[in-house]
């Protein structure tokens, strides 16, 4: 046997173990250079991305067979590595969605990983898998689900998307699916494209709607669709419903798409990534109106919720469809069982072993309450209004699109331009914007047109940062003039 | 417009964010706690989830609309919540597979969220990617892959064992691909038939091969099935190789399911989840020979690197496979580029946002250097060598499988036992061993026999617990003759 060949005594190999004085000197010098860090975020430069395929061809190094000392390596990541980024941390950051980092959240995971308790199974982490079922009901309250729904923690809406649409697959579909449509608007993100295509259906199963002046879904033109499909002997099974597209931060009619949903029985899921936890507000409220009816949400509390990156959640109004799609055990696996109240999270979702996502929100929530992440978004909320406010009264800006949740569009344009030149003039402008390295925006389409984008979501971003890009904006459209 | 709903001016909501004194305080208090805490591993019980469901229905609470002090949450976390679990991160932890919990990880975990970057377009962030691209060559040089493997670092060898499936479907399959047969074994962990589920293939589609006396799947039974499939108008696609089974940590003859997958024009994948960093040892290297034809290879960083949980690994030797399965873009995403050596994740891998997970390898990597790591593993396959010695000559033990990893199996036997006999007298030698609370394992079923595994791969397991779990089981033994 192979027992035979291995040299004998072996060594006892302690050395990756630390002792407590060695983890203390570690997680201080780790901790000095985060916190001063943190602490100099409003005074470091939005974005510092230059030379990036130099500094990447310097990092390359072989496989180290010995070791270097911790402030040396901490030392590099903190003077060479991290800042040659986007700075998706800064009070600045007002680029595609952006994400929080509490700081609260982060030595949240810290706990968790340096204890490292299995929380996929309750049986074997009853306490653990409380705290994060806690988590996922307050979420569910918070959309407006009953008590049957049932959640997941997932690493963002990426993953999310895709457990609805194997969800929706199993409720609605048969065993070949490959007729399946998908119904979803020219804003709808691409991981809901990508959701399909990883769960397998054919390329031209997503059918793509087009949208409104306010970037909504157009009602009559899904109706047509859904109805032409049915015709040509597809079965329509899904219609994904914007509550917060990237590009404009635009909410589909979420009560009509559930009429239509309801009446054609398709299974309705709204993608919410980016604005589902602002339905903790009044307004948000409102504009959500509808989205209690969807089978299926999507959430990034490491989006509206601040929480850093890795944080998604999905939510399943009829809470065993979730099982439905993704319960598979084995022999070798602990005991399991059936509350819906205390989940098996490893049976609701495609993940088996994996970090305890739990604390890292419900430490932050706990240690503030919700009504302090409320009146974050309230601010967030009036910030963009305040934004689109000032925008539209700054000379040769139109709006393209008002802020409906946290982000306004808009680009420069003057009577003449065509829209090619109209693209150059506005990506130049966005550059010089963005030369300045105070606040980060980014770009996008909308249909032929190149239109800024300035999302305010951060808890970092105050007055004082969207004034600096308004500031910012006004000077770069000066130098182009 | 919407804006003209909001009250003006609207306040500032900076309450989330902590000034320097607050972060220190905040992480002093939870570093304190978590040092304890690991210092404490090796005395603390192996298991406490005695009255679980009453834990859990303590720990149910609605939404906090305030806050509470940051100390009084920290303590019940660790007083209440951790305790009551699986005490996954000790050193008597031998059942399943292992996980580690490198404290040096969770420190750069901790980093990593709080710095808040995003990783997962290299243009963005130049500096995190290359550390992360060096991780992921470092372990293509383990298994033998050549440069232009590409790899991808995923919360666990669940979602790992997914995306190769995805990818090989799209190399090897049409757009219909519903006749696609996955072959693996009856050792194969059931995340690999879970990946198929997702991935939409029939339930049927997944052949079950047997496996020999050494728990190897049986290469003339795998060869008629593949035969008889090809008959049946069946499509075979994908060969799964077990690197390590979970039951028992067999490998495969890799060589020849190489040959076979050859031969057929098969994919073939590799789940060494548990068993791919053996590579780093000599002994390791010869038991995985072979594992380099593998197309794909998952491994698990958070096992047999001893990480903290979320930390699984995808490999692909033809690495331009990874990014035709999972490459979608669109118009609001940054410029990516097509440098293998620099790669977009985002494209090569299911998820968009997701936290920055390179940094939590890289560190203690560069730390300890890879031969400390070389070591841990060489103890580990010569502990469960020795232990299986040690089981093989103790009176009335079977063993069942020879450690071929760091895994041994066995069961107490006696002539005239009927198998559910033997199986019941085992379950109860297990509850006993277990209730002395200094070590704990799992049992499994092969076949019909109910058997006991012993695996040897935390990073803290060293000779004294392993002698600890022979002297229970020799004790609980003696309790039940």
């Amino acid at each position: 046997v192979a027992s035979e060949k291995l040299p004998r005594p072996r060594p006892r190999a302690d050395e990756l173990e630390l002792s407590g004085e060695q983890m203390r000197r570690l997680l201080d010098a780790a901790a000095k250079r985060t916190i001063a860090h943190v602490e100099s975020l409003p005074r470091q430069p939005s974005w510092a991305t230059e030379g990036g395929e130099q500094l990447a061809r310097s990092l390359r190094e072989e496989m180290p067979e010995e070791g270097r000392p911790a402030e040396e390596l901490l030392d590099l990541v903190f003077e060479k590595v991290i800042p040659a980024s986007l700075n998706t941390a800064g009070p600045g950051y007002l680029a595609y969605i952006p994400a929080g980092g509490l700081f609260q959240s982060a030595v949240a995971d810290f706990v968790a990983q340096a204890t490292n308790r299995y929380a996929g199974v309750f049986s074997v982490a009853p306490g653990l898998v409380a705290l994060e079922a806690n988590v996922l009901r307050w979420f569910s309250q918070i959309v407006g689900y009953p008590r049957e729904s049932q959640g997941i923690l997932t690493t963002g809406g990426s993953l999310s998307n895709f457990s609805a649409l194997v969800t929706a697959r199993r409720e609605r579909l048969p065993e070949n699916f490959l007729s399946g449509m998908v119904y979803t608007s020219d804003q709808t993100h691409h991981s809901v494209e990508k959701a399909a295509m990883l769960a397998g259906f054919p390329h031209g199963n997503v059918r793509v709607i087009g949208t409104d002046e306010t970037f909504r879904i157009r009602i009559p033109d899904l109706e047509s669709a859904i109805a032409a499909d049915r015709r040509a002997g597809k079965t329509p099974f899904l219609i994904s419903a914007n509550a917060g597209t990237t590009n404009t931060g635009a909410v589909d009619d979420l009560r009509a798409l559930a009429d239509i949903a309801e009446r054609e029985k398709l299974w309705l899921h709204a993608d919410a990534a980016y604005g589902g936890f602002f339905a903790l507000t009044a307004e948000g409220r409102r504009i959500l109106a509808g989205i209690e009816r969807a089978d299926s949400i999507v959430l990034d509390p490491h989006k509206s919720l601040f929480l850093p990156y890795g944080t998604g959640c999905l939510l399943v109004r009829d809470g065993p469809a979730l099982k439905r799609a993704h319960a598979l055990s084995a022999d070798y696996m602990p005991t399991m069982q059936d509350d819906p109240g205390m989940p098996d999270f490893n049976l609701l979702s495609p993940e088996l072993s994996r970090e305890w996502r739990g604390l890292r929100v419900w430490l932050p929530i706990k240690m503030h309450g919700i009504a302090a992440f409320r009146r974050a978004l309230e601010e967030k909320l009036a910030l963009a209004r305040e934004a689109a406010d000032k925008l539209r009264v700054m000379p040769g800006i139109e709006i393209v699109a008002e802020p409906q949740l946290s982000l306004v569009a808009f680009r420069a344009n003057r009577p003449g331009w065509d829209v090619g030149e109209a693209n150059e003039v506005n990506k130049a402008l966005l550059d010089r914007i963005n030369a300045r390295k105070r606040v980060y925006m980014t770009g996008t389409r909308l249909g032929s047109r190149f239109v800024l984008r300035l999302c305010v979501l951060s808890f970092r971003t105050h007055a004082d940062a969207v004034e600096m890009a308004l500031e910012d904006i006004r000077a770069a459209l000066e130098e182009s003039s």
